[in-house]
């Protein structure tokens, strides 16, 4: 370890350097939106679709360029820092540069073939970027790729549960003599694949009463086997795989909790020996080999290292309380324990006034009864907007009387900037600022404060003119829409209030931060079904014939060519895969599972029968496995919270790892 | 403790006066099967549904009657076990005594009425009898009663989110002047209740992508509302819901585990001080007081005992093998440490034969490639019926040839038989039944041999004559169709052989047993549901009025008449509250979630506005509650035994139980 390679090392972990890494990375996929099938309109219907806007041969390609320039210094950077032995030995930095290497000569092909060519292989590799830099997804892959076992035995077990069914299916409904009481057959076990999508698709529940209505409206008894299968299928098998996927992920916040732990102990008693064998200068006598740290030392590296300052503080503060001057390894171990002290913010003290108005004031702006009264003045308002948007409902925007409503708006946020300066003066400004409530609600207050008057030099409201006619960018009603809006989320402070909620709340808030390994992996796999999608769907669909303006009309009289609950009928179609955007929406439409049916249908009818294909396995990784998963992390985070808050603190942690 | 109070604790216990009681709850929770508006009909549609056999007055209330005394006897019972001054605080006994006055008195009612009163009140407290009878669906209530506050706070969350958002989009959907932008408001949001109902149902995902189409084919951007809502509500709070009950009912069975045990343990000891008190006769000399037990005295008692006999001989074979003929307290307790090792099971030896061919025919039947060979066989088999599905999926059933697949049903069942008798010479006729495996092949063996001889009979199989005429019951076709559907359940015996399944399987099986408390809360909560139901909505829906056979065509021609996706043009007719079974399958629908909007909406139209809360409140207590509270079991069904099968035996249970 030279100091070279050490300054290379600080200055590629820094901060900055990570930050540039993590905007390449989001640039170069967001490069998606913008190439050829472009998703620059307004909408993706097809039928009032215009032409996108298509980046000029070049432009993207350029900016992609530059990301792989920087993607290879990043490898570049990694490999020299881990060495060339531990370089053959990772197969994710292999994999990077082959990613790499990849994206360059399909790039040149690209440009060699001045943007014609028709399919891009580097978009679906690209997502590999975001995967390897992040460890904790890495992390989490491997999770996952340990519980692959017992997932695919359910899976296995679905499968013939599946198949049994659908061979008992079609021995229950054949063909009959008689016309009327051939429904069920003709509708769902006309053949075997029909008869297999029909029961694949009531696993999902989306085609729920409808498979059986036919049967059960011939006799009672055929309902028992459409109970029996969804009972098995959906309910015990499929909650079974959530359980067996918890089961993998039971303890995988306690484990990397311990880990984390351990790695900061290694780290502290790194920092430690260093500090000791570094300094003869520190005046102990060499002869007895008892080591320890001066303090002066320790504080004044502490100065230096990088931390938030309210800890610096604790640790600064219990290494001066060491008698001698002196710190032995356990009491150097013990200084970090600080860092597990959950931080109790303090509140600057109050401003204090000597006019006995301002006291006043300071005694109404500080008292907990204000709070109160803001949040009852926050729900009246929610409620007047309320009232008024019943009253109005069945108006066209042009009719409402925006006038009364403005001068309710007027009246509340006057009181709320009451509120806030009351405050401010009862907290004074450091105060009021310690608080996250107050923050919440200012930056509110001075929004909504800035749109009124912004509407008033606007539209300069009066009564006798109560709807100018709209000027500028945005309408005099969208402008109070926006108000609106605001005072429904500024009521959202009331939420701290309530105990029950606010524990729930705060486990929410807990739950984001986990989840971004799971956010992460749910971008690439999206990202690369929809490119997949995008190859193989691009125009499947073709726009009505009698198109655009006359949908309405269209829309009575040709109902009864198209089937009831087909993609024709219920109007999907901004729901294709035409570009990036809506390729996704589709997919995240699919993963809901609800109506799922509908587009694999629309899409089989279209193309080929193999498209079912596509729209399964997208099924079974995004509805099976990934809402799987996430319904464990929330499981296990929620319990882990639980426990914490109740029993467990580090050091019981700790004591749990040694025992196991 | 008199004895004679003894023997009718004994005898209320007794296995048979139990299963009485159990068939009485049954038969009067049957009842409502065949009180008046009688389900005892071939279908539920109203447009086929014939006028249904309703019981004579008198005949049910009969029944009933004695079911009621026999409630009453049983009360009596109970009550004079525990006491007087017990029964006044037992909250379930006195209310078991209310509700049975209440029945005689309601019952008393509809006797003076001759059956013709409106409402019957005893319908809806009938699931209170089964309720009262199962201590473990008492302990599950109480589980439930517990989790409540917390669940009320997320369903308190879950409201506030819903208001929210329907305010902001009632905000972002006005009808605005451009008829052709209105179809979001149209639809969905035209007024407050509106409104709430189409995001009420997006958050079961019910509406997914039909909600969102018409703003979506207008801009993109309004995709983001619906996403945004569909995220927090329906993947983050509710599963936070799911992770909120299952961690009440986390270690809820361990604990009552860890209770069974210490219970057994307080009865062993209490059942060694009876044994050592009574005995001076034991022959010890009564100056050391060392308290202990004659052996054979144990022997005596134990072969009273109502064990299993494996237990029994285990406890007897330990408890011969003590040494001195005495036994003291703990190596008392040890002994029924037995208890808790599983059984070992041993098959019978293998019958030995003189005869070298019987021999050489053993040494076959008890090969394992024997019941390898036979699973081969028999996914065979279910290849063969399936590829004369696929073949013969379009033929309508009396133009099928079932001689081809007669011929082939034959080989193979005589496979079957062969296999079967191999393995009985092989094994021996009692070491053929100890395996569960050979029950279930002899069994379908057994039960396909006799409908083929039964075929043979009725029909008389030619080539010449492939399709004969119904005779007697059930047609050729369906004999063949029984046939086909017990070749494919034989198939399950491959089950246990691969391995993983068979994990799965045996949780599943596990499962099971740990499900009947909730399944008996199921059948309360659906019995309540279903009789309120039919008081509510019976005969609500009317028959459609071109009806019954006509329909295909009025199908195609009145279909523009029928908005789509309604109750109507679905043909959801035979799902309604018009008898008791028809309900249940309208209940579970509704649970299923998919279309539930539908059934809602129906009733909405037909009845009134308020039928909407009857819907949702089922939808909170069966699809939110229960199903979650079936996820929780499961995961901790699932969790529980993969703890035990890798680390956990009894005593470790029972450390854990002196930690906490």
């Amino acid at each position: 370890v030279d100091s070279g390679s050490l300054r290379l090392y600080r200055w590629y972990y820094s901060r900055i350097c990570q930050w540039g890494l993590g905007l390449t990375i989001a640039v170069v996929l967001a490069l998606a939106f913008v190439e050829k099938p472009s998703s620059i309109t307004y909408t993706s219907d097809p039928r009032f679709r215009p032409d996108p806007w298509e980046p000029p041969c070049g432009l993207t390609e350029a900016i992609e360029l530059i990301c792989l320039c920087i993607f290879t210094l990043d490898v570049a950077a990694k490999s020299y820092l881990i060495g060339w032995d531990e370089f053959c030995i990772n197969k994710w930095l292999i994999g990077y540069v082959l990613i790499i290497a990849a994206s360059v000569i399909d790039w040149a092909i690209t440009v060699s073939m001045l943007c014609h060519e028709t399919i891009r292989v580097r978009r679906l590799i690209r997502p590999f970027f975001l995967l390897q830099n992040s460890s904790l997804m890495k992390k989490t892959l491997k999770c996952i790729k340990r519980t692959l076992p017992e997932i695919a035995s359910v899976i296995l077990l679905l499968a013939l549960h599946l198949c049994l069914f659908t061979m008992v299916g079609m021995l229950i409904f054949p063909r009959s003599e008689d016309k009327e009481k051939n429904g069920e057959w003709e509708a769902y076990f006309r053949n075997l694949p029909r008869a297999l999508s029909s029961l694949l698709v009531l696993l999902t529940t989306a085609n729920n009463p409808d498979v059986m209505v036919p049967a059960y409206s011939l006799h009672r008894g055929y309902s028992i086997f459409f109970i029996l299968f969804s009972v098995c299928g959906t309910y015990i098998l499929m909650n079974l795989l959530t359980a067996i996927i918890y089961n993998q992920f039971r303890g995988y916040l306690l484990l990397s909790v311990q880990t984390s732990i351990i790695r900061r102990r290694l780290g502290i008693r790194a920092a430690f020996e260093v500090l000791c064998c570094q300094g003869p200068i520190n005046g102990s006598s060499s002869e007895d080999h008892v080591e320890r740290v001066h303090v002066p030392t320790l504080l004044e590296i502490m100065r230096k290292v990088k931390m938030k300052s309210y800890y610096r503080q604790a640790i600064m503060k219990a290494a001066e309380q060491v008698p001698g001057g002196f710190i032995d390894g356990e009491a150097f171990q013990r200084l970090f324990d600080e860092l597990d002290k959950d931080i109790i913010k303090e509140h600057p003290l109050k401003p204090e006034y000597r006019s006995p108005v301002l006291q006043w004031i300071q005694k109404i702006g500080s008292h907990y009864y204000l709070t109160v009264v803001g949040n009852v003045v926050a729900l009246a308002n929610v409620l007047c907007i309320s009232t008024i948007l019943v009253l109005d409902s069945e108006k066209i925007v042009s009719q409402r009387d925006d006038y009364y409503m403005e001068v309710i708006n007027c009246t509340f946020i006057l009181y709320y900037l009451i509120e806030m300066v009351l405050k401010m003066i009862g907290f004074g400004w450091k105060g009021y600022l310690s608080y996250r409530n107050n923050i919440f609600d200012g930056v509110f207050t001075v929004l909504l404060l800035g749109l009124q008057i912004s509407i008033f030099v606007t539209y300069k409201i009066s009564y006798e003119n109560p709807t100018p006619a709209q000027k500028g960018v945005i309408s005099m009603w969208e402008m109070v829409r926006l108000v609106n809006m605001f005072i429904v989320f500024r009521f959202l402070r009331v939420i701290p209030e309530i105990k029950l909620m606010a524990l729930v709340a705060s486990t929410l808030v807990d739950l984001v931060k986990n989840l971004r390994a799971f956010a992460g992996i749910l971008v690439v796999v999206y990202y690369v079904y929809a490119i997949i999608g995008m190859w193989l769907f691009h125009g499947a669909i073709p726009a009505p014939a009698g198109s655009s303006l006359v949908v309405e009309i269209m829309n009575s009289t040709s109902n009864f060519t198209m089937e009831c609950g087909s993609y024709e009928q219920l109007e999907y179609w901004p729901n294709n895969f035409d570009d990036f955007a809506s390729s996704l929406v589709l997919l995240y439409d699919v993963m809901v599972v609800n109506n799922w049916q509908v587009f694999m249908d629309a899409y089989t009818r279209y193309t080929t029968e193999w498209s079912k294909l596509y729209f399964v396995s997208w099924w079974l990784t995004s509805s099976v496995m990934w809402v799987n998963l996430f319904v464990a992390l929330i499981l296990e985070n929620f319990t882990y919270k639980w426990d914490k808050s109740h029993a467990l603190s580090v050091s019981d942690v700790e004591r749990m790892r040694y025992e196991t």
